[in-house]
């Protein structure tokens, strides 16, 4: 679905949305509210008016569990078999039921790691088809008007965890999933930052310039913007300087 | 414009070629007749009845040169120049031209920084706007039904020629610009391969497997499909084996 402005749909997506019988919405946390509004412009766009809107309700999470990997896997196959109920109860035999995924869904994000086990379980026969989406990367690429590589060279996505682990000889490495700043962990001299938070919303901010000038700025601003909102999403890039 | 199917361009996109005065293009190489057929195919769907088109040269490029960042240097500069020309002698005061950059403009691609460079030139006055695409590698993971990323995993997207010196330690590795089959020069027990070719075409190819029992396959049908069209584009993703 892109990640804010209807007009960042595909036309497969359109026509996907448009050809569905249900919409299933999974929806948590502060940017509820927000989100709900959007797919809320998204349908009545693009889809056949009156479309059913199911809500799937999220299992308990251990947001802070001792086994991490261990802890995403079993909240994912609990996700799994609610999804599936709600899969079995809301579609009829040879229904088509749709999923507005943030962005693209290749990215971050568990909607097909969930379907797969829904079918690896056999506890629904379904065919999936994957249209993609216009990516928060994409978004934040272009709202800045760069490339994300440098020529010939390689691009790294991570998340906040990971940053720090792994910046050592990248020499560009965009960043999801951040929920502090974890820009400030790295050499400031050594890197160009280029941010972006909500994107392809009406209040989208933009930020760039050398992390050692800006990067102070920067996690102000998203603390600033997180307080008066109640939730942020941001992503950025970081490119080594010569 | 993304990867080969009128249906992958976004509505942002679609409305901005709509809005185009002159649509420039800029080709070569072996794939330009299919290219070709594809853009015409998007603009009588898309753009304005009549849309005048503009082929834009290439400069002469040294391909195998000594200093290779040099040539690229000095090859963009070459573009800059012969597209301020076209700018300049094509549109009016104002005026809107469009350049249809395949799959999305941030990867692999250099338009942007020609465009970036006639602005620093002082060549053209010139505003940009930068609309997403859909990238081969997100037609890739749709095709496979597969997120790029493992459960809170990196993603290093890289170049045939790079992936052998960068591969070791990675999880997730995404692979364009391979004109061998750079895969092969990988500890083949190590990975599982996603493969496509001509994504998004009607003769679209996607193989997967463990590397070490379809590598060579596909390293075949890759030989078998190049000498059959004379071109080929393919994408891959390397997932290491647990
Ligand atoms: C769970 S991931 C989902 C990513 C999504 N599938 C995509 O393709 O962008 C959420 C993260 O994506 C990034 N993100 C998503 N939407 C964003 C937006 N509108 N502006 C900035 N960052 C965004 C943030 O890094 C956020 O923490
Ligand atoms: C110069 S790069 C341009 C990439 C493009 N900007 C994108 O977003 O996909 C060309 C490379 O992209 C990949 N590619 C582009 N189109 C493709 C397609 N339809 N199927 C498979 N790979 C493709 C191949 O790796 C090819 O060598």
């Amino acid at each position: 679905m892109g990640v804010g402005d209807p007009e960042s749909l595909t036309h497969a997506a359109s026509r996907a949305l448009a050809g569905a019988d249900v919409l299933f919405t999974v929806d948590k946390g502060a940017a509820k509210a927000d989100l709900n509004a959007l797919r809320a412009r998204i349908c009545a766009r693009y889809a056949r008016p009156g479309l059913r809107v199911v809500e799937v309700g999220e299992p308990e999470r251990d947001r802070a569990p001792a086994d991490y990997p261990a802890e995403v896997r079993r909240w994912h196959a609990a996700r799994a078999t609610v999804w599936a109920d709600a899969l079995r109860t809301e579609l009829d035999e040879g229904g088509r039921g749709a999923f507005l995924v943030w962005g693209d869904p290749a990215l971050y994000d568990s909607s097909l790691r969930i379907l797969d086990d829904i079918r690896a379980r056999g506890l629904v026969d379904l065919d999936v088809e994957v249209v993609p989406g216009i990516s928060s990367v994409q978004a934040l690429a272009a709202r800045h008007r760069i490339p994300l590589n440098t020529v010939g060279g390689s691009v790294h996505i991570t998340t906040g965890r990971r940053l720090a682990d792994e910046a050592a000889g990248l020499d560009t490495v965009v960043v999801l999933l951040d929920g502090a700043a974890a820009w400030q962990g790295l050499d400031a001299d050594q890197w160009d930052i280029y941010w972006g938070a909500y994107l392809g919303a009406d209040d989208e901010i933009a930020l760039a310039g050398p992390l050692a000038e800006v990067g102070g700025q920067i996690a102000a601003a998203k603390r600033d913007a997180r307080a008066r909102k109640g939730w942020i999403m941001d992503v950025y890039l970081l490119r080594r300087r010569r």
